[in-house]
């Protein structure tokens, strides 16, 4: 059950629905986010609502049958929008497109990256600042100095910022210098890094776990809004499966199941869903027809000297022609 | 290496051929299909063509890195056309929509399918008359008897059969009445059926194994070819993953890296890919951005009556929609 | 429902129970087997047992709440022992043994095998004669011949056989030389396979599906069962997985779980389970632990020159303190 | 290549052997650990060891192929043993049982639990106060205040305390109060966590990932002690695959692989490896023939109403049941 009150509800108003909810045993939990008060309840299935609906400083009441709550798009009417200002929003029946470095390298990469970016009309380059590596022995970024780098450059040029955020100290370390958070698949139940973004104004892209299943991912986005953060993205990146021709298998499925069960904006990344930089087209118009939200892609100006992921990264002119296709098949989907 | 024959070879032309090879430490595989006459060798891979290239009887000489021959794109100019009669042609750059109930329940049924079929201008008819059931307890299929039934009806329609070979004696039985044998996920490395398979003259498509990677289908298509049967299709038609949200786990990236692999036509099944109703539209038109040359889908009058699978059953109605879609769709995709 | 019929009932008492079923709106399957007589119904699941408790013919009745029926341990008091003459009898406490190599390769190897395995008490050799194989242009096995071979020396040895059979044809083929057939991994939803192993009357061992849960065993199981054959044993070998590291994940929980859920013995197949041959001890003597009936692993006197597996096979001598070891622990298992 | 330093090595030498390996083109990692001071270095795989051999400093050189290194078996000639005070040590050829509930609950429970234990003679104590949660609405731990009551109770019956650490600010929080930190199986691949306890004293018990890899587990050991520590376990406790019939699917081979790879100890974890009452005990004396140097389990003395797990939790007389087994099945393999 989730209850919206009011704008104007009080500290006592909120008490005695409080104190109400829990007579009918539901357990409570009060979210206040940028855009709202909720309480959520939790308890047992068969519940009148008549008995709580006429409390003063209650807006609406939703009874919500998943197990996750306020992502379910049981209740919610208008899908989320995300907006980043400028006239950047990245909401259902728009195609927002991300694409950049897997790591930022240096100052003329960024610089070459952001041409590339304004040239095509895409107005939020990716980049990787803090890598999550297998090996202690890898490039682990160029940290908080390649990010203010990169900031820089990038709000000349009008150009949001997305990238990887590791660890709870970094949230703040992060904060002036970026406008979305990405949560990792590494991170996806990171539970107190998801507690944490619940708690700052910025919006959060959670990337699928590994093998983390559709629901898994729903709970982890649960948690950043139930802790206070309502700006959610979701983004499929491919799942680790038994089939070893591609890094990963890119779960299309997952989209459009996605898709129904939450308010949030889906994106998708070809880039890691396949692994195969021949591939990422195919993959990537593929989730646009599924009903992607926006599209996460690595790009490079000389991919095969990229300090990672290589292999998986389209040059600059494979990635202008792949940002007309997407739009062009974007385009087609929103006429059916 | 794949040595291709010319037409007219003869016997002592051949023998000196194989000999030769052998020589070389290359075990050799005679193939005679409907369209020509090859000699696959198998053997160590630094060898130096020229020393058979100019025996008499040789018209081509192919060296295939892969480590199936037949099936690999490598070697063939241009990719494989299975053509049904009466212009019923599957190829590359076009879109086969093939569409039909799961199980062949009857007469009415069937009139009602092919009626549909006509009114959208698809030109295949699935549906299974020898059905593999988990259960032994299950409705099994019509049989024989049905087909009989099917076939009569569908050939006054100018409508083609496909529909699934279960074992080597129901090849002969069949014969006279299907267009395509479909080969099931739960037989994709039954090897003697697909040997047998191998000595008929009709095309057959090869699903996926349940677990099967993309290598073992172009294995299992190799048996066929090997024994003598190039008409062939191969089919994803989703896979087994930890994931449950979905029925399988349609496996996108499969499309398009057989799309570069092989030049057998790749047909996808969102029915089975995803096994859920409302979610097979957005993984068919996912298919065909991600390049499949065509679609085969679940349809029937009355989905929740259906004999088996009414869950992913499409009603005719949301057939025709999703018809018309796949087109609009491939035309997309032709243009891009 | 499972009803037992006494061993003298006439047809017609049959067709009353039959009638009386029916009226209850079950259907039923008539399965008469090497040991009984019996009629499955499959209905609703309320049922009221003293509706027919009373009629003649009628030995018990059991309600099995399981999806199947007839190799459910909740009906059958005893488990199912397999007896194979000459005091060699696979059952629950014992432990069988089975071993020799991946594929039959001749008359020397033979004799070898049978040395070794009669130097250590084991009484039952495997063996492939016909080998499915991923590449047409692999070693496919001796076929029958290899058979005739193998069955001439073992008989003289008192060495009981087990192989396996691909297709419906070599039922008959093999049917006087062999003492149990052995359904691979790759056959095991060959539903025409099954219900024609139904049909014979010696001992068939059921192997795990390549990616196969364990309910599908079940049934696979429940099809050769119902078809007429309840001399049946199960087989785990490592299912297919995401991990690497070894040829396939030998699935410990399902021994553990088959054992709870029916009364057919259990082999472990650690050879295949793990691939690689350091590794197949511990896996074999866990497997022991974990309760199985049995174990069947690879064995050839020169593992580095076998035809097939040989990564995965042990030397007789690593064979021989396999043997030992398997006892003791299985000891040790039986005084916990 | 990992360069062990002699124990009186200056920072002059310790320079200068650097230098010398950079010319090699070997990238050098300075290790400083509890037990020794090393260099790794991470280069081309050819290299000839004269060329730095005889500098002083270098106690000795090994040569390991593996990515991982520091915690690879192929230069350590001793297995690595966790001493944990009192007589409490956990080694190859041991048997390490922990026990305890899932979650604490509270101070009955803890001194229940520890009666329980030191009945049994275990002196390792297993119990969560930092709860990772699916849902952020499910009971996520005592926290802090709970490992208090734990530690007082637990110091004055002499057992050790293990628990898990979910962020890098309760590694000093948790400090004084445990014997083992536990990393959790979503937190595997939590570098910035394994960072920060590679500087820490206690020892590290790592769990393999939901569905991490063999080799994943080894390069997330490779964090700890390349940043310090190398005091650390792993712990097999079942992956995530397609098989419901079970929680997870405890991975019997993975203990045997890595007990061949790595000189670190190998704990088993039944509990969460089935997930299923009943089915724990043949799991965990499986893991031991495997070859586990330890096994961590989950026991309350009302399972049915215990706060998390209680499906997979044993009672206490189930519990001492079981350490018996263990034990005996333990000296069994060590005679073996």
């Amino acid at each position: 059950m989730i209850i919206q009150l009011e704008s104007q509800v009080d500290e006592g108003q909120k008490k005695d629905i409080i104190n109400k909810i829990n007579e009918l045993k539901y357990k409570t939990t009060e979210v206040k986010t940028q855009k709202g008060d909720y309480l959520v309840g939790i308890g047992k299935k068969d519940f009148d609502i008549r008995k709580i609906g006429n409390l003063p400083g209650i807006a609406d009441i939703h009874i919500v049958s998943d197990d996750y709550k306020l992502v379910s798009r049981k209740w919610k009417v208008k899908p989320t929008a995300i907006d980043l200002g400028d006239g950047v929003v990245i909401e259902e029946g728009s195609m927002a497109i991300m694409a950049g470095p897997c790591s930022i390298e240096g100052e003329e990469q960024i610089e070459k990256t952001i041409e590339h970016l304004v040239e095509n009309g895409v107005r939020i380059m990716r980049g990787g600042v803090y890598k999550p590596r297998s090996s202690p022995y890898s490039f682990r970024g160029m940290g908080i100095d390649g990010l203010k780098l990169w900031y820089d450059a990038a709000r000349k040029a009008g150009i949001k910022i997305i990238t990887e955020v590791m660890q709870v100290s970094q949230i703040g370390e992060m904060y002036d210098y970026i406008d979305i958070y990405q949560v990792g698949a590494r991170n996806t139940q990171n539970f107190n890094l998801l507690d944490e973004l619940g708690r700052v104004d910025k919006p959060v892209m959670i990337k699928r776990g590994i093998s983390g299943t559709i629901d898994e991912l729903l709970y982890s986005a649960e948690y950043v809004f139930s802790a206070g953060n309502e700006n959610l993205l979701l983004c499929e990146r491919g799942i680790r499966t038994y089939e070893k021709a591609t890094r990963n298998t890119m779960d299309i499925n997952a989209i459009s199941i996605l898709k129904e069960k939450t308010h949030l904006p889906v994106i998708a990344d070809p880039s890691h869903g396949i692994g195969i930089r021949d591939h990422v087209d195919p993959v990537a118009l593929a989730s646009v027809m599924a009903g992607a939200d926006g599209v996460i892609f690595e790009t490079h100006e000389k991919p095969e000297e990229a300090f990672s992921d290589g292999q998986q990264t389209l040059d600059f002119s494979e990635s202008s022609r792949l940002i007309e296709k997407i739009r062009k098949v974007h385009d087609l989907r929103e006429s059916l």
